[in-house]
This record gives structure tokens, sequence and C-alpha cells, in this order.
């Protein structure tokens, strides 16, 4: 297979996100499913960290996704383990045995519980993976453990990303610094063997486990949850966020103390910023889109129709094609299954009103509209005049790069 | 535009189909959108004929959607008018207007009363059809009917299409023939401008229109309701079925009518034929694949799943590849949303079992299973171990052909 090239979308340049004390981390190579090149992350928490996560709701999950399941009630974490190359997913009891091996090998290498380890796995589904290849990586990643530079872990969880994704966040609290950053690896369901959606946030601010789960569930909505590339969601989507609680502040102990909320604003940031780049690197993507509705009946089904309109290939097809072909917005809205009234219907392409109460806008200019496509950041805007429901996806256009990198791999 | 090539799926060649006692057919060129070619067809049906219609569920449906939704509980049929280049959807009450006044145009050309005019429209959207551009036009089609060949209709009423789309059944009753002929026409939400799937079936049966209605609401359901090719539902999507009543055969008025039975199973095969070639001609397909489910809770449970994997976009893309990556069925059953256990999954591409008890397979044999990818009829079939319920969903393939007809036409 042929390197896939960078996405244009891609950012300038990257942050140089600050050190987070409690938390340190090491990349390795254990080859599992090739040779010389980093396929391994390990992170080690100090006591005390806690945890929370958000996982995928697929009813095919993968081994390690059961794994964090059954670990998150604890609270606590130590460890996390990341690999490339093998999902271990769809492998029944053996990927089951095999994902406890290597939790086993972590808590060893980093002196803690097994329960206190998580683990994220990408790569090809349906192949158990060979967990004796951690056997002494894990141990000798340990000994070289770092607090920076957070490039490094961002860049060791890619798979066929095309850039490094990492995001950060500082707050102050009593004029204490409080730390987030935030690495995520995702472009779809990248190629060429399905793949996933993971990301890892640490902060420094002592707060509760329940606390931060709450915040972290509530944010998730708006960011990770409100993109797509392709529709398809993998049986490995992690997302997990550690508090080392080193920052010299007050912990966060209830969801009513205030600062619960500057900081759950601060996390949704750094969720939001990780999601965006996610969608940026979709596959194929040469176009990001936001596509708002308003006026719904209520904002779970503005979400629906949202997501009617980012998942349809044609219009995918036609954003890809610098093409204003807004009739294909109207069948997006009408094939939704959600309250919509045709002759209420008013669609913009950004401040470009291109129809009006069910039909073309009277001003509606299409040379103003072909110009407009030719951007590489478009907003499509659905005003549905029923009520007061909104909600905003966000996604990419759909190109020959997509068919490509998915279809064109095999000889 | 460069031409589409003929869908490698395409017919080798097509059914002559006879006469049907009591219809007449002509097709003429309006310039709806381009001057020198076939954009109307109009059919006329002798006094008695009955009628029941199937229309798309869009929110957004068109004015002709809306005006055979508004004729259909009349039960009665005179006339039919189609024509491309314009869809008229989405064009407020103007739109309204203008769809009356070719059926009264229509009707005038036939001497019957506009409410049994039945019209149908494809072509782009939001753009107000000059209604102005059937006068003249009808009326002198009228002039020239015929009954022969129904090559001809099925050929009026492509766009997009890169074959045109018979099928036909001939059923005995008494020792007396009786007819169904079909047409159809549609490849997906047909490019370049948003289109359709049209399907208009005449049959010379006496049979009364509420009963023809259940008969074909009860086998549009694994017909044309069963395949998908993007996923995207048009705002224009009929499929009328006109009973001339000139078969000297007792009428059918009941379902209970033991004939009713055998006359739905013959008005199913030819709506099953119109829609698996509707498939063939998906845009860009190169593979035609059946995707059955078994052993789900129930028929809806099945057929939800079923359209989950038929809609991924990574599961066609990886059928182009023709790369036997069962892996992204199992991801397109996670995230069904449908009941389903992991660990009884069992997948199988045509006879080869691929994975079972939610793992890869013992005798799993990825060449034998590569070589069956290079078939250009695929079937895939996944047994969840569940219950009772099945169902088959057909789509195609998704390949470079889909982006090049759907995003690549504006320069």
């Amino acid at each position: 297979m042929a390197a896939i090239p960078v996405s244009p979308l891609a950012p300038q340049s990257y942050p140089d996100l600050p050190e987070i004390a409690g938390v340190r981390f090491a990349t390795a190579e254990a080859g599992i499913k090739y040779k010389n090149r980093t396929d391994v992350l390990l992170m080690e928490f100090d006591e005390g960290t806690t945890v929370a996560g958000v996982l995928t709701r697929s009813k095919c999950s993968s081994a390690a996704v059961d794994l964090c399941r059954a670990n998150l009630p604890g609270g606590k974490a130590r460890g996390l383990v990341v690999n490339s190359g093998n999902s271990n997913a769809f492998t029944g009891m053996k990927g089951r045995e095999s994902v406890q091996h290597i939790a086993d090998i972590a808590a060893k290498a980093l002196g803690c519980p097994a329960s206190e380890v998580f683990i994220a796995q990408t790569g090809v589904i349906g192949e158990l993976i060979d967990a004796s290849k951690f056997d002494g990586v894990l141990d000798q990643a340990a000994t070289r453990m770092n607090a920076l530079p957070w490039i490094e872990p961002a860049k060791a969880i890619m798979t066929t990303d095309t850039f490094p994704k990492l995001a950060g966040a500082v707050l102050e609290f009593d004029d204490v610094e409080v730390r987030i950053n935030g690495i995520a690896k995702g472009s779809g369901m990248i190629a060429p063997d399905m793949a996933t959606m993971l990301s890892f946030v640490v902060t420094d601010m002592p707060i509760a486990a329940d606390v931060l789960q709450a915040l972290l569930s509530e944010h998730v909505q708006k960011s990770f949850n409100s993109i797509t590339v392709d529709s398809d969601t993998s049986t490995s989507d992690t997302l997990l966020a550690f508090a080392t609680g080193k920052a010299q502040v007050e912990p966060i102990t209830s969801l009513s103390d205030p600062r619960a909320q500057f900081f759950g604003e601060a996390l949704f940031d750094v969720l939001f910023e990780l999601a965006i780049l996610t969608v940026r690197d979709g596959e194929g993507a040469t176009k990001q889109v936001s596509v708002h509705v308003e006026g719904a009946v209520s904002d779970e089904s503005a979400f629906r129709i949202a997501k009617a309109i980012a998942d349809s290939p044609l219009v995918k097809t036609a954003i890809a094609g610098e093409d204003a072909n807004w009739g294909r917005v109207v069948m997006a809205v009408g094939k939704a299954g959600e309250p919509a009234d045709r002759d209420k219907l008013s669609i913009r392409f950004g401040d470009l009103l291109v129809a009006k109460d069910g039909e073309r806008a009277a001003g509606y200019d299409e040379k103003a509209t072909s110009a407009y496509m030719k951007g590489e950041d478009l907003e499509l805007t659905v005003s549905l005049g029923l009520g007061e429901g909104s909600a905003t996806v966000y996604t990419c256009d759909l190109t020959h790069g997509y068919i490509t990198i998915n279809g064109d791999y095999r000889s």
C-alpha cells in the first residue's frame, strides 16, 4: 500500500504541551504486526490518580474495551497500554485471556494491581494478539519513562493517521495552574484493516473519579460524539481521562463545587479540539464541514437530522465536488425520519441563504454560493422553524481518497 | 460530464414484453432541461383501470408525489405523465400549481378527469418546472399512442441509468393468460442532480384498487424496500401499479380470493426483478451483494442489521477491493444498535464459514475466501443465534465510479 499523503487539513504546527506532574510515558517496539516500528505506548500514573472513560457502544466490543469497562468502576488508574497493529477484537475467550496477560505484565512492570491498568488496541479484527510479544517490552519501557515531550505518545498511537493530534488547556484555581493535556488518534474507521478513535486526556487536577466521569460523559456529547467521517462505529472506540491530582489545589469532590463547571469547560475545549482534528484527518478529507440544525422539535431531533446530512454520501460527494447542491441537503432532511415541514425549511451555506420557506430563496446567488464551496471550512445551516432544538455535527467530504484508502489496498 | 459507462452488471438482453390490453404509450421531447432529447412519457389507460401506489416517506416529498398521494384514494387511473430533467421538488406553492397544470393538460389530451392522472418527475431539486413546456406536447403525443414495444417507455424514463429496466410475468387463471409488465428507473439517488427510483407496473388483471394496494404494499417490502445503493432516500420515489382489467377472467375483489395470493406472487417476481436491476445499475457498481441476516430476535431487527451492513462504506469499499474483510461485517453488526451477542455470531461469505461463535472460524481459509470475493455476485450471511428473525438486503459495492458520478461533475 502506498503511503497516504498528509491531509491538506493538517495543522501548520503542533502545540508544545507542558509536563503534567504524576504521569510519565515511554514508547516501544513489540513487533505486533511490523518489525522496526513503534507500536506500543506505556503510560504510568502516580498513586492517587483517578480515571473516567467513555467506551464504544458497539455490540461487538473488543477485549480491551471489555477490560476497561471492568476496571473503570474502581475509579483508580496506574497504567495505560496502547498498541497498534492488532485490535484483538472478535477473538473470543482467548482474546480476553490475552488482554489480561498484558495487564498482568504491565502491573508487574509498574508495581501496581492489574485492575488499575487500562488497555486500548487498534488494528486488524479477528486475529488473536500474541500477548507474549509484550513480555520484556513493558518491563524495559518502564525503565525509561519521561514526562515530555507529549508529541511522542501522540505519534506512538497513530496508525493511518496522517498527523499527530494533541490539544491542551491551562486553568487557574487560587493562582495555581491546572493543566489538561489530550492526545487522540483516528481518521474515521481507519484503513487498512479497520480501526478506531482512541483518545487519552491527562490532568493534574485533583478530582474524584465520579465527578470526572460525569464531566467526561457530558462533554463527549458535543465533541467526539458529534463527529462522523463515514458513519461506521468502531469495536474499539475508547476515551479515557486520568487525573493525577498533583496540582496543589483543593480537590473537586462534587459536581456542586463551582470549579467543576470551569474545569468541565476546559476539558470540553480539549475534547472538542481533538475531535475536530480527527475529522480534519478523516480518510481522504479535503474539506471540513460543520452541519448546524436549528428550530427542531428537540436537540435530539436536531442531532439526528444533522447526522443524516453529515452521513449522506450524496451530500459529502457534492461537497468534494465543490457543488452548491443544496437539493441534496433537502433530501437528507427528508430522509432523517424526524419531524420536518418542507414549507418551513430554510438552508444557508455560510451566510448565503439558498432556500427559504420550502423553495429556493428569492435572492439565491448561484455564483456566490459556488464560490463559497471552494473554501476549506464549510458551514451548512438548516432551520426547521418548528421549535427550539439545535445541534451541530462535524464531518468531512467524501472523495476518491476514501475509496483508495479503504478499497484499493489489496491487489 | 463524460458519459457514464454501462454497468458491468447490465443484463445481456432485454425481455420482449407482450402487449397489455388497455394501455398505450408515447414518448416526446418537451425540452425540459435539454433540447433534442426524449424527456416525457405519456401513458393512457382505458376506463375501468384501477391503481395502487407506494410513495417516498421523505418529509420533503415532491409536488408530483403529493399529487399522486392525493389521487390514489380515488383508485382510478386514466393517465400517467413522467418527465426527467426536473423533479420540481422543493418548489413551494408554485410547484403544486405546476403539476396541477400538467395534470390538466394530460386530462384534456386523454379526455379524462385530472384526478385520474398520475405524475412522476425526476431531475434537479429546487427549480420550478415550466409547466407550459407540456402545452401541445401531450396533445400531440396522445395522437400517436402504441401498445408496443415496452422497451420504449423503459428507455424514456432513464436518466443516468446505464441500461433500461424491464420485467414481466404471465399467469393463467381458468386457461386465460394474465400479464404483468413492469419498468423502473434508478441507480441509487442518481446523479448528477439527485434523482429517484421510479417504477410503473401494468397488468390486465381485473382487480379492485384496494386489493391491488394491499398486494403492492406487502410485496414492496422484500423488493424495492430491501435494496440500498447509498442509503439516500429520494424526495420523489414512486411506485405505481395499474390494472386495466382487460383480461377475461373474474375480477379479484377481495384479498380472500385465493387467486389474490398467486397474483401477488407474480407481482412480487416483477417487483423483485426490477429492484435487483436497480441495484445492478447502482452508481459505480461492479458487484451485486446480497446480505442475509438470520437468527435475529425479529425480522425487523434482522432487517436493520442487514441494512447497517449493506449501508456501511467500509464494508462496501472492502467488497470493491475484493477484500475478504469480514471484520468490517462484525463492525457493522456491532454498530446497528440491535440485539446481538458477539460470542454467538457467525459469518459466511458464500458457503465459506469465516467466523463462528465470536471468533475467526477454526477452518478459515483466507485463500478460498479471497478467491470468492473476485466473483460478481456475492452472498454475505450473518447468523446471530438469538432467535428466528431473518431478512435480506441487496446492495452493490462502493467504488471510485460512485465518487466520479456524484462528486466530479462540476469543474
